[in-house]
This record gives structure tokens, sequence and C-alpha cells, in this order.
């Protein structure tokens, strides 16, 4: 006879899984909570995507990638060894939990980050060694942690501070295990750690498709660090893990640079507008160096303006907690998007 | 200072990675090595694609993929808490590997069987206890297994053979951990174990969309039984594993079911006469009931014969080792292929 849930894993059993942001079918709410970009991906990425002939999808990917690669290396000045391409970052986060950690190792990162990072170290079943950052999101110089593999997201979520590289160098120097650091949001922020990942033999840095580049719908993410490192993704991951499109869609995205650059600046400039526009309805508003605000409300304060907002059709991003339940994360729109936000919130207040 | 490789985990720094069949750029190679379907994928794919619009595409994609869950829920007429939804069956079986196995796991195989299944326990870095198939690729009814996880691929592959569903059930009644029935191949045999994972609650059915519905190059797989073990994967799957295109592209071809059993019938004919005119030319064929065929070669034999094919521009998949070096699988291809690569291999011979 079966016992209920005997089949499953024990520590899965026991935790909760990750909870995504809400993802609203109904196209008159103003979606301000996922970090997406507000602008349709270059037109090139359909061309190219209609230009790909059917009769090719009954063939199996290219598991390596390497036309992506390419373009990519090209972009970087590195070589394509240097980089591994990932269905999402989600992935990459994922095996980097497989690739660098043992089965009992320590999985570090700082706190508050991104949420996914303590999930993935419960999937993985380790312990993790969280270093707290202090109540403006840093961490001191002389910081080190002991752990197999430790996460920075830089600039980071949900704060939007962007780290010096020089700083975040001292910390990748100091920490024994392999540190990845999530660059999602860098093509919004004014410098990045990419020679780090060049450099040292310990550093990889991750760039997304789903900000920048407007393609979150796509799932396409990359590593680029030393070979030795790359090469561990490879071993361990699918077989075929990017689907033909998404890999067309990315390299067509990728060879349009001046549009990309358009748009980020874009949205810096809305980002700019945003942050006086609630600072003078007396928000306290972080300084961002990504595609969001970290912001902290007037009273009634956060959770209540976050309740209030959805009531009105505006979807912001709430994490309670003690480090994060003063504030609210609200992603950068059009310019239309932050008015229309910005005349709902004003009747709220 | 860093000592090479130190970073990365004992179990993956010692193990080699899985090599997938070649994937070759040139066109006029005959490709009968890695059973894709011959046949493009129905008309309708295309269409839902230009459909989508490429203003979607800056949204991350729906997690949970209900409308495709909807879908293949209504055409095995169960529920959707049923079914999961991954990036091609490999995600599945990599994550079988770590919903349903503890640290000093076990997991079990038939062998030989698809030769993924011991590089995903290297990698998941636990022990096999294999189960030696007998010289017609049969196990006796007495058959037990101690594994957490044990893979099934029925049909078998590389000899084609179907097991019958009792015989598995059977199994699957005796093993003490979670089934995982890979039906990759069972839309071209005469029956499948469907009914299995609807009522046994340590069975998994894993169905392709990569062979009978020709969308191999779009990386999408699903598994079919009890909503625990289900929601085991969707507690630990990436956040976002599912691509807007795959989701629409799985969706249209499914519903095109007319289209996807015309093509099956075409290729269970094809397999058919393939099957006589090798036997004509003294190869000894098993009987398959999927999309390809495992055939013993007169002398020179297999590993020979291989490479004269691949020098004439047919390529075949060969597995060199006791129980599988003296035999070639070959997919079954359309009908002009299938002459093509008879009238070559008729030269040779």
């Amino acid at each position: 006879m079966f016992t209920k849930n005997s089949f499953i894993r024990r520590n899965i059993q026991q935790m909760e899984g990750y909870t995504p942001g809400e993802q609203p079918n109904d196209p008159s709410v103003i979606k301000l909570n996922t970090n997406e970009n507000p602008y349709p991906p270059s037109p090139r990425v359909r061309e190219a995507l209609i230009a790909e002939s059917d009769a090719s999808w009954r063939l199996y990917p290219d598991p390596l990638c390497q036309a992506l690669r390419a373009t990519i290396a090209g972009l970087h000045q590195c070589n394509c060894a240097q980089i591994f391409v990932g269905n999402g970052l989600d992935e990459v986060l994922e095996l980097s939990t497989r690739a660098f950690v043992e089965d009992r190792g320590l999985i570090g990162f700082f706190s508050p980050s991104y949420s996914l990072y303590q999930v993935l170290a419960q999937i993985r079943g380790v312990e993790t060694a969280p270093i707290t950052l202090n109540e403006n999101f840093d961490w001191p110089a002389s910081a080190s942690s002991p752990a197999d593999l430790f996460w920075i997201t830089n600039p980071n979520a949900p704060s939007g501070r962007l780290y010096e590289p020089d700083k975040v160098a001292t910390f990748c120097k100091q920490a024994k295990g392999v540190v990845v650091i999530d660059e999602a949001y860098a093509d919004f922020s004014r410098t990045n750690c990419l020679h780090l990942a060049l450099t040292l033999p310990n550093v990889l840095v991750l760039r997304s498709f789903s900000k920048s580049y407007s393609l979150a719908g796509l799932r396409v993410g990359y590593a680029i660090g030393p070979a030795e490192l790359i090469q561990a993704f490879y071993k361990i991951k699918d077989s075929y893990n990017m689907n033909r499109l998404a890999q067309a869609a990315a390299r067509a995205a990728l060879l349009d640079q001046a549009y990309v650059l358009a748009n980020v600046e874009k949205i810096k400039v809305a980002r700019q507008k945003l942050t006086k526009a609630l600072t003078d309805l007396n928000f306290k508003v972080w300084p961002s160096e990504a595609n969001f605000l970290w912001v902290q409300p007037p009273a009634p304060g956060a959770a209540k303006l976050y309740q209030s907002l959805k009531e009105k059709g505006v979807l912001v991003r709430y994490f309670p907690g003690k480090q994060t339940g003063l504030n609210l994360r609200i992603t950068v729109g059009t310019e239309a998007e932050n008015n229309q936000f910005l005349a709902r919130l004003a009747k709220l207040l």
C-alpha cells in the first residue's frame, strides 16, 4: 500500500514553490509589477520569426545555440566558449545550484534581493548563508562568504541600487566559491561588472533578454564567464534547452542595438520623471539604476496602497517583511502608463 | 589562490555530458538518425504563431500553461491538475530526478533504453540500478525495482519493442517508487499505458510534441499522472519554463488531430515497406511500434555500415556496446527518403 506523498522527496514536500508576480488577463490593468519592458521588441524579431521555415520546426534545434552565442560573443568581445545560453535566467540560476554546489554545500546571497534565491536553495536541498544588507541596501567592504555559490543582483532588486564594480570585485576575491552576478537590469545602469566575468576565475555575469530587449515571453538569458564554469553548464543542461524560435528571436533582437538603446533611453527618462513626481507626492524614492523604482509611500503606507492601487486597476509589487514591507516596487512604464498611474494615485492620497 | 576546477561539483567534473545525435547543416544529407518526423507540422501551427501579436512578447508567459493544459486534458479526458507541461521531455525527465529521488536515493531503468537516463542519474549524483533486458529486449514478469524512480521507454528505444500494458502494470505495482513511462513514440503504436497514469498512484506517462506532432524544434512535452506528483513538478520547475510561442504552437498542433493522425498513418505504412525491403536485403528487422527500425545488418555489420552510409550522405544511429553494437537504429523517413536510403544502401552491400 502507498502512503500519501511517500513518493515525493522530503524537502520538496516541505517547501512552498516560488510565486511569480501576477499576470492578469485584463488589458485595462496598468501592469507595473514584474519589470517588463513597456515597449514591444524590435520589429526585426517578428521578421526573423516569419522568415523561419515551419518545415524546419520538425527538426531538433541546435543544442549549442552556436549562431546566437557567436552574436553575443561579438557584442561582448569575448569567445563563444565564455557564453552559455539558457531558457531564461531562471534556468541559469537553477543550473548553477547543481554545477557548483555539493549535496552538503552552502548557497549565499544578499538579503533582500531576488526572492527566488531562497527557493532555489530549498529545491537543491542545501543550507543558505544570506548576508543581510543594511538600511541603505549596502554591505560592509570587509564582507566575505564561505558559500560554494553566491548570488549578487546588480543593480539590486527590489531596491534598484547599483553596486560599484570595484566593491563587487573585492567581494568576489574574498568569496570562497563561485559568485554569480545577476545583471538582468544592467542595461539600465551607468556601469556593470562584465569585466569581472572576463578576468576572475570564479565570476559569472548573467544577462537577460526579458528586460531591455522586451522578450520576457520568449525566455532567453545568458551567462558570461570562465570557459570551465560555462562548460559545466553545458554538461548538465537539458540536451535541447533552447527552442528554434527563441534562438532566432534573441539573435534578431541583439542585432538591432539601436532599437534597444533608444528604448532604454526612453525608460531612463521616464524613470527620472516618475522619481520627481513621486517625490513631489511625499514618497521616499530610492536612487534606481534599473527599470523600476523602489519607493516608500507616505501614510497609510505600502501594504494599504498596494491594495488600493490594485482596486483602481494598477498592479505594483509588494513584498511583505521587515526589510521590504515599508516599500513598493514600481516598474517604469510608458509615459502614458506612468501618467495614468500618477493620476489614479493622486486620487488615493 | 584558486585550484583548477575547484569550483565545480565533483560528480560534474568526473562525468561526460550526453551526446545528442548529430544535427548536420547540409540539406542533402538523408537524416534518419534522431527519430524526427519527416513531415512538417500542421499548417495551423504557423497560422497560430503569425496570429500572436509581437507586442505580447514583452510580457512573461503564463507560468502554468493553462490554455495548453486544458487542451491536453480535453484530449485525454482528465483534469488539468493531472498534466504538467515541460520544455521538451528532457525537462520532465530531469525534474523527476529532483522531485522523487532523495540525495542518497536510487534511479532505475531498463538497459538498453534511452542513453540519457544514465547521464541524468550522474548529474543527480545518485546510484543507478538498471535491469538488463534479455536478447529480445524483454524482462521477466517477476521483475521489480527498489529504485525511488524508474524509467520505462515504451515503445522501447532503441529496439522499437512495445511492452503490453498488463505487463507494465504488473511492474509498476511491484515497484517501490515512482515509475515514469516515457511514451514519446506511443502515437505510432497499437496501444499505450495512459490508463495506468490515471489510475495508479505512482505512475506518470510522458508524451512528446517532437515525434508525431513534428515539433522537435519547439521543445514541448508533457507528463500525465496523479495530481500530487504533478504538483511536485510545479513546485520545482523554473518559474516561466515554457515560452509563449511554444505554448501557442503546441496547442494549435494538438487541435489538428486529423493532420497528425494522417502523418502517423503514412509513417506506419512506410515503416512496413522499409521493414520488407530491409528483410529482403538480409537484415534482421525487429518488430517496431515506433517511427524507427532497429535492424541487424548482414556482414560486415553495423559499425562499418554506419560509417559507409555516412560517407554516402545517410545518417543513421549507431550505439556501440555489447547489447546494442550489432544493430543500427534507422528513423522512418518520407517515401522518397526511404527509397534514396535503400538505393544508396544497395550499392554498399
